[in-house]
């Protein structure tokens, strides 16, 4: 198994997106490490980038503020790094529909320059890819392995999808060492709350911190939930694993709940919320997936990875980090 | 089950790719079914577009030329029409990897845009959509059905995939009227023979045309043909079948045979040829699928499709048309 310890030390790290919810915990923790962290980020209002992400470590990190669809800055900034967390993309389901054009740019255009980039520049580096349980649809059975068939219901999921296939196949025909990890719902410290583009979660977090009921869409549905430091622990194990060379592992939470579940356990930790249960809007309604939950057998088995956090303290840490900070996520 | 003779009289028909090989024998079919018949094609000269190729209808068709990508063009050209048959495609494996992202311009990114237009200004056309058998890869059982898991192995599958999810998902989010023909080896008149861009079988008409010897690579990989006139058939039943839409269906071959098996069958049929047996070219066999062939069940089922003409028929009429209008495709 992989000692972070030992495996990141001294190391050369790029993030992509490496201001946004995970890829700036990623960050901190490769600080601590010992890790030479470059993260590049485009900053785009709509998406999961915050300077104040950083600030525990920002003046140990190289910022590079560019955008992935730019080939130019990727070929220059994948050069003598050692790893590649390749966690840049556009989240939103909603605003894939409204703009999928864009959204393809993005998760789908620019993850082949950032390979292409890798195969000619630094074909020896390790690229961990951000994937998501999107790929999948509507689950046909629960848990959903990686065996289940591949089937997105909107925009995203398509593109996405490209983007990790882009990844699998430089691995496979040009060697490239690249694993990609399907993420499930991650929650944590520095998510977007701003508005639902990269979780309803984080929308919930924003009303129950302005004293505002949040809003239930249905609540039967059943979900998982990965707390950031477990999704990083994965990220770690995954870039710096040879036997997660070629390979597509689930992650998973510790907890599956219901959506009315997640609710009742925040007004437990926050006495003074409330929510209201209303219907699904129509338009998220058809690219809605019901129950899901993953299983994260495979990467248990094979790399020694499993979630720790359960859902009351990954909510209970969540809430904490926010309310010393809200004012740095939205006016 | 559908009636052409009826369907298509006097209606307003875009075929998109439509100076291509399937595309322009589509047309000459549809021209002869009395409907109004308007080809849109880039005439890029790595395609498979050919003015030639329309020749036996040239002054009863309408010709645009321009591309897939250009999303204005297409704008217009969707406007007031009854069906779509949206062909345009990059098929070279070879040149998808070595141009990922053009590959991904036009057989990803355009079709994006031709199904936003659609949406936009033309919500009641329907669409049937050039899909491929490269979409499962390398195949886990055969024949392969519907159902078999998708894992594309180069980069012209995953952009194909990507097309294809795009039409079934604008059909379920927002009705278009779409149905998905997963294509395997189409052969026959006006194919593109210059080289391999469209089908290794292009190559080896020529090659037998010039009185050269053509190369038959390993040999023992096994393959179905659907011969062109029997693919019109099924476009022509599934973009007016109420019941396709939505649908996903593969179309198959009456024979399925070796590639050496093909190769003597050519002989046969040409005295004079002569072949060599070399081995796979490294380029071609780290993204080569080894056997393959489909069920058409599904689409025999719900369309009453399947393939009438056989192989050795097929090969005969291929070359009974390059026999006399050979130099009308290379110089």
């Amino acid at each position: 198994m992989v000692n972070p310890k030992i495996a990141f030390k001294n190391k050369k790290v790029l993030i992509t997106g490496g201001l946004g919810f995970i890829g700036s915990n990623l960050a901190i923790r490769l600080v601590k490490l010992g890790a030479d962290v470059t993260l590049v980020d485009s900053l785009i209002p709509e998406y999961g980038g915050n300077l104040f992400n950083i600030d525990p470590v920002k003046d140990d990190v190289t910022i590079n503020i560019s955008d992935v669809r730019d080939p130019f800055s990727i070929a220059y900034l994948v050069k003598e790094k050692d790893f590649l967390f390749n966690l840049a993309g556009q989240t939103s389901h909603l605003d894939s529909m409204h703009h999928p054009d864009l959204d393809l740019q993005i998760n789908a255009s620019a993850q082949l320059s950032i390979l292409e980039a890798c195969r000619q520049y630094n074909p020896d580096i390790k690229i961990v890819f951000a994937s998501t349980r999107q790929l999948y649809g509507k689950p046909k059975y629960l848990p959903v392995d990686e065996a289940h068939p591949l089937s997105p219901v909107d925009v995203n999921g398509i593109n996405k999808l490209a983007g990790e296939q882009y990844h699998l196949l430089y691995s496979r025909v040009y060697g490239l060492h690249v694993c990609a990890l399907r993420l499930t719902n991650t929650i944590g410290p520095r998510m977007r709350i701003k508005d639902a583009r990269q979780t309803f979660v984080g929308v919930w977090v924003r009303r129950v911190l302005d004293g505002e009921p949040f809003e239930v869409w249905g609540g039967e549905q059943l979900r998982d939930f990965t707390y950031v430091s477990d999704c990083v622990d994965a990220l770690l194990y995954s870039v710096a694993s040879p036997q997660a060379n070629g390979k597509i592992y689930n992650l998973g939470g510790v907890d599956v709940v219901s959506l009315s579940d997640l609710a009742k356990l925040i007004v437990k930790l926050n006495p003074d919320s409330e929510y209201l249960v209303k219907e699904f809007p129509v338009e998220r309604k058809r690219i809605d997936i019901g129950d899901y939950y993953s299983s994260y057998q495979l990467i248990e088995e094979e790399l020694g990875w499993k979630p720790k956090v359960n859902l009351h303290e990954a909510m209970l840490e969540t809430f904490i980090f926010f309310k010393q900070s809200k004012k740095m996520y939205y006016d």
